[in-house]
């Protein structure tokens, strides 16, 4: 059996990443969405296990030294991480595994694990991102702002993305990363076992 | 508009390549595939510039001369090859362009087109190869034993393919092209136009 699929997928807030990636589960059943772990409060709505691990800063703290996450950051004096068993255990058991994070994230995942998938998800446009950001009318204008100079930021790290889907609609977005994950599992360097048994029987 | 895909198909004969490449420009119509020169004669059936362009061996290394082949080999004393000049022009228009080729002539075309994508066709197994070889029932046993040496030479290189494409089934294996197609059109290495077009909105 071959090892699971580790999809990394950033993109600008505002860009529909998390949109995509439900609709990619509903699916394709056979991928895991990490949960990730965080210092936050939870907002009205989140539940404990599914939207985050909402842990002390305590205990991420002594998360971060025990080599626990895969990559974790601190945005507006919170931390953020993914704690790396679980991750690990789907991969093994040969589940595709999504991570959702930010840009500084997915390059501490590069490191770690340099066969996972980088996927950034694109706005149609920055005017549309812009809109967006701002429709979701739970944020003040500042925090608008300062969403979109990360996004500005984000996207100057691009290129060290695998592949850009763009989100010009959902379901072409969820296709484009069906596309993706089934053309990964078909690349020659994860195909090592089929290419073992093969080059048995010619010896 | 963006370039179109070269996408270079090889694997042993009997592996079913063809009929894939058939089978996937009738689902995908803006696909081209390439029309390769020989100097062997037509068997019965082929048609000049559909099977081949049947020419002589004059024309032929005139053209190698001159630079008009992307590759070509020469098999049991006849010469085959990849002429560039549609190729190019395909390729300039955005169009997606299919090399239906041997491994040798595989290795000519990464080193001159280095953005090409390589996909090796891998029969389900050796006996099935095997069985398949012999199935057509055209060739002598001593040109189906060849042939299988020269399946084992190639399974030899299937390490320099991006992608191994399974042909269990022709319509699952139809499919997996289409993922790889799809795919390798939303890498970052072919959307600089795009990546470009954000930088200056954001400068």
């Amino acid at each position: 059996m071959n090892r699971g699929l580790l999809l990394v997928v950033s993109g600008p807030s505002g860009a529909g990443k998390g949109t995509i990636c439900k609709a990619l589960m509903q699916k394709k059943s056979d991928i895991h969405l990490s949960v990730s772990a965080t210092t936050r409060s939870p907002r009205p709505g989140e539940v404990d296990g599914e939207s985050y691990y909402f842990i002390s800063e305590e205990t991420f703290r002594s998360m971060i030294e025990s080599g626990g996450f895969i990559e974790w950051a601190c945005f507006c004096q919170n931390y953020y991480g993914t704690p790396r068993e679980k991750v690990e255990e789907q991969l093994a058991a040969g589940h595709d595994v999504i991570l959702e994070i930010e840009v500084q994230g997915a390059m501490q995942v590069r490191s770690k694990f340099p066969e996972a998938v980088f996927v950034f998800v694109m706005p149609p446009s920055l005017d549309e991102l812009r809109n967006r950001l701002s429709g979701r009318g739970t944020e003040q204008p500042e925090v608008v702002e300062e969403r979109l100079k990360t996004a500005l930021w984000e996207f100057s790290n691009i290129e060290k993305y695998n592949y850009i889907v763009l989100n010009d609609d959902v379901d072409k977005a969820v296709d484009r990363f069906i596309h993706i994950i089934e053309a990964e599992k078909q690349r020659t360097e994860r195909n090592g076992a089929l290419i073992a048994t093969v080059k048995e029987r010619i010896d």
